[in-house]
C-alpha cells in the first residue's frame, strides 16, 4: 500500500527531509540514511534538512551526518528554525543584548546575528536593557527560577519575545517525551497575555527560506519539482502543503502506521504520499 | 463615584470575598479588614471567603483573619478551590493513591478526602498505581523534573487530571508575579492533548458551595441576598454574575483605577458596583 | 463487556438522562424508553432529563415523553439549559427588554423570567434599550443579516450576552449535522472579542440544579447516589464527572461502539461505566 | 510626535501597503492617496498594496487607484490573499471542480488556477468530486443553507478547506463592522474539528510574495529596504515584523490615535515608527 521512497524520489529534483523520525531519533542517525541522502545527491538531487531545533548550530547538525568523515549534506542545506529566528535577530534587533533561554551552545544564534547573548537569569534590566527575548531550548536554565523570570521581564517592558522552536514537546527517547520550548513558550504566553513570534514548521517561512537556497542553485526549480517527507501531519505535511510543495509522510517517527488512516480521517490533513521510511 | 462599600454591605444578608487583592496582599491581611468583616457578623450578615487556593488548608487560611487571637471568619465558611477538588476526589476517586504536584502543606486536600498522598515524583506507577493526579500548587517540587514526569505519566495512562486552581499567575509580591499551578496545567494540557478538570472561579461550582452552605444556615436566603466582591473581572465578577448574584469589583488588587472602566469596556463583563475597597 | 443498564439503575436512586442519543433521535423518542422511564420511577427512582436545549419550553419537551397520553417524566424534573438561561435573567435582569435570536418558541425562557422579548431584528437600540441578548436556538432568524447585526449591537455596547445552548452542533437527522446555537456564539466571540455567559453541559451548574430539585424531594440524597447517563464524553460525561456523581456512556448517539476506546484513551475523560444503550 | 510618512518613505526602496484604512475606506480611496502613490513611484520606488481580501481579482482591485484613468500601481504589485490561494489551488490541487463560498467574481481566482469553480450550494457530491473547498467571500450565498451544508461536506470527506481571507471581520462603513469570510471559518472549524489553510496576513507567506516580486525588479533589494504600512497591528505589524522588515502604523483605519499607546502595550507589537496617515 505504501509508496516507495525510492522510487517516489526518481521525480523531485529537490527533497526537504525532516530530521527527528525521519532520518534519526534520539538514538541517532537511522542506519542507511547517510548512504541514502549521498545516493540522492549522487542522482543531482538537491537535499535539505528543515528541522525544527535551535538547540545547536547547522554545523553541529551536521555532523550527524556523516560518510567516511565527510559530511553527506552541505552546512547551507540545513535549515533549522533557529536560522529564521537569527534572520529576525539581524534583520529586526540589529545591536544590543539578547536575553535567552537555553543551553550556551543554543545562544550560537544569537551570536552569528552579531548580537550580545546574555542567560535570561543575569539580566540586570536597567544595565543591559536588552532588546529582546529569544527561547531557545528547554534545558540550560532553572525552569522554576527562570520561567517566573522571563513572566516578569514581559510584564515590565515591551520587549518581543521570540521562539525559535515551535514544538510543544520532543521525543527525549523513543518513549519518553520532554517539554519542548514551544512549550514552555505556550505557557509564558498565557501567563503574560502576549502573542509572541514563533518560528518553525508549520509555518511556511522555514519552507521558503530552503526553496530559495535551492533556487539560487537551480534557477528553473518550481515548487512542484519539491517533496517534503515528514512524520508529523500537524507541522512537516500541513505545512509543506501549505507552502505548496508534495508532502511524503514517513511511518518511522511520531506516526505510527496503526494510526496514520485514523489521523488523517481526523485531521483533514491528507499527505500527498505514504511511506514506511526513507529506507524502503 | 465609586459606591461606599460599607453603605453597599447593608442591603446583603450574605457576603462572599475574594481574599487576594481585596482582603489581603502577599504582605499579610489589609489593616482594618477584621475589624470590617467582624462587624458585618455583628450587623447579622454572613461572612465567606472564597478563593482560588489550594496551596494551605483553610485552618491555616482561618489564621490570617484573627480579632484578639480569635478568627473572625468561621472555618466552614472559608471555600477554597482545594475543597471542590477535595469533594472530587472523596466522590470519585474514593480510595487509593493520588500523585500530587505542590508543597507537603497542600496535600491536605487528599489526606481529607479519606486518600493517601504521594509527591508525583516519589511514584513508581507499578507499585502505587495512582488513581488519578492533583495538581496543588506551584512550589514544592523540582518543575524540570515533575513536569517532564507529569507528561509522561499523563501520556502513558488514562488518568484524570485534577488542577485545584485555576489561575495562571499570582501577586508574589505587589510587583512581582508568579506562575500559579492553573498557569502548568495549560502548559501540560498543550503537551498532552487532554483536558483536564479545572476548579475554581469563575467557574460557578465554588459560589455554589458557599452558597449551599449559607442556605443550611438561613433556610430563606435568596441569591439576590448574596454579594460577591473581588478585585478580578476574569475570575470573581464574571463568575459571580453567572452564577446569578449581585458583584462589587473592588479597586484594591490587581485591576487598577485607572484600568477599570477600559476593561469592562474591552470584557463585556460589568460589575453590580464598584468601590474602592471593602474598606470605604 | 459493556453493562447492563438495567442492572445499573439498580444501583442509583436517582438518574440524569440525556435527551438526543440516549432517549430519542431526530426521529423522535426511541421505542421502548418510556416503558423504561415509567419502570425506573414505579421502582421509587427520581428521574431527570438533563439537556441542552433552548428551542422550547420545558412543556414542550415533556410532550415527547408520554404513555397512554400521560406524561412519563415530570415536568419539574425536565432541566434544560434554557432554565438556567431564565434563572439568570430572573435574578440579573430583572425587568425591561431581552433581544434574542431564535424562533419565538424559544422566548418562553424570556417570558417565563418576567422580561419581555424582542427579536434582534427588531432593536431600535435607543427606544428598547434591551438589557442583555439571549442567543436561544440556530432557527427563526436570517443569518446572514442577524449575525452582523449582533455584532454590532455588542460591539456598540456593553450588553452582557447569554448562550442558552453551549452545543456547536446537532445531529439533524443521524447523518446531518447542523451549526447550534452555541457554534454561533464561537463566531459571534471571535468577531467581537468578547466572552459570553455559556450555560449548559459540561458546566457543572445544570447538573447542581437537577441536584437540588432531587434533594428537596429526598433530603438524604447524596452525589453517590445519582448516575448521569449521556452520549458524548466532552459534555455529558466530563461533566458528570467534575460535578461528582458517577457517570454512563451509552453508544446509541454519537459515541459509535468502535470508537468510544480510543475516543476515552485520547480525551482522558472515562466514564464510570459503558452501556450499550438504555433499553438493554 | 508621531512621524511624517512622507520623510520616512525617503528611506526606503520598496514600500508593501495595506488597502482599508490606509489608503481607502469603505466609501473609496482616501483623497489625495492616488497622488502620494504616484509621487513614490516617481521617485523610484517599489510600491505594493498586500491586502486580505479575496473577493474580487486584482484588476478590479487596481482599478480603484487611478489618476487621469490610469492605474497608478502595477497590477502584478497588488498581492492580495486570493493570490496565494490562487498559488495553492494551481500547485496543489491542478484539475478538477473546487467548491466555493463567495459572490460569483471571486470565482476568479479559482478559474485563474485552471480549475472549474462550482458554488457550494450547487455540489452533488457524486458527480462534481470536488477536489478542495475555497472559502473565498461572505457575500453571494445563503449562511443558513450553505454554512450547514460545507459543515456536512467537510465532516464526510477529506477534503482540504482554503481560507482566502483570514480577517474575522471588516468595516463595511466607518462605523458598521461584517463578519468577514475568516470569521464564518472560525465557526465551520469549531463544527468540524479541522483546522483549515488560511492565507493572508499576518501569515509571512503574502509578505513573502512581495518581496520576491520585489527582488525580480531589483537583484539588490533587502529586506532593510521594505517598510510594510498598516492600521492594524495584528496583522500588518506583527505580520511584517515576523517577516523581518520595518513597519509603520498608521492612525487612519481601526487603531486610534487614543488607543494606539495601549494597545501596543497590552499586545507588545511594535511598530518600528507610528504615522498618523500616509497623507503626512
Amino acid at each position: 500500500m505504501a509508496t516507495s521512497f525510492e522510487e517516489l524520489a526518481d521525480s523531485y529534483a529537490c527533497i526537504f527531509f525532516d530530521a527527528f523520525g525521519v532520518l534519526k531519533s534520539s538514538a541517532g542517525v537511522f542506519p542507511g540514511v547517510v548512504e541514502v541522502l549521498s545516493a540522492l545527491q549522487a542522482r543531482g538531487k538537491q537535499v535539505f534538512i528543515v528541522t525544527n531545533d535551535a538547540s545547536k548550530s547547522p554545523h553541529r547538525m551536521a555532523d550527524g551526518y556523516q560518510l567516511n568523515s565527510n559530511p553527506v549534506v552541505p552546512i547551507e542545506n540545513i535549515i533549522s528554525s533557529g536560522l529564521l529566528a537569527e534572520d529576525y535577530l539581524r534583520t529586526k534587533v540589529r545591536s544590543g543584548y539578547v536575553a535567552y533561554l537555553g543551553k550556551e551552545a543554543s545562544a550560537y544564534y544569537i551570536v552569528k546575528a552579531g548580537l550580545h547573548p546574555i542567560a535570561l537569569s543575569e539580566v540586570v534590566p536597567d544595565q543591559h536593557n536588552p532588546r529582546c527575548i529569544v527561547l531557545l531550548d528547554d534545558e540550560g536554565f532553572d525552569w522554576f527560577r527562570d520561567i517566573n523570570r522571563c513572566v516578569n521581564l514581559v510584564r515590565e517592558s515591551n520587549l518581543p519575545v521570540i521562539v525559535a522552536n515551535t514544538d510543544v514537546t520532543y521525543p527525549r527517547t523513543p518513549t519518553v517525551f520532554n517539554v519542548a520550548v514551544g512549550g514552555l513558550a505556550r505557557l509564558l504566553e498565557a501567563a503574560t497575555g502576549r502573542n509572541f513570534i514563533h518560528f518553525g514548521k508549520p509555518d511556511p517561512m522555514i519552507f521558503s527560506k530552503a526553496f530559495h537556497i535551492a533556487l539560487e542553485n537551480d534557477r528553473k526549480l518550481r515548487k512542484s519539482d519539491v517533496l517534503m517527507v515528514g512524520d508529523t501531519l500537524t507541522t512537516d505535511i500541513v505545512g509543506g502543503n501549505k507552502y505548496g510543495i508534495d508532502t511524503a509522510l514517513v511511518l518511522s517517527g511520531t506516526t505510527l502506521d496503526s494510526q496514520h488512516r485514523g489521523l488523517i480521517q481526523a485531521t483533514g490533513i491528507v499527505p500527498t504520499y505514504v511511506c514506511d521510511s526513507v529506507l524502503t
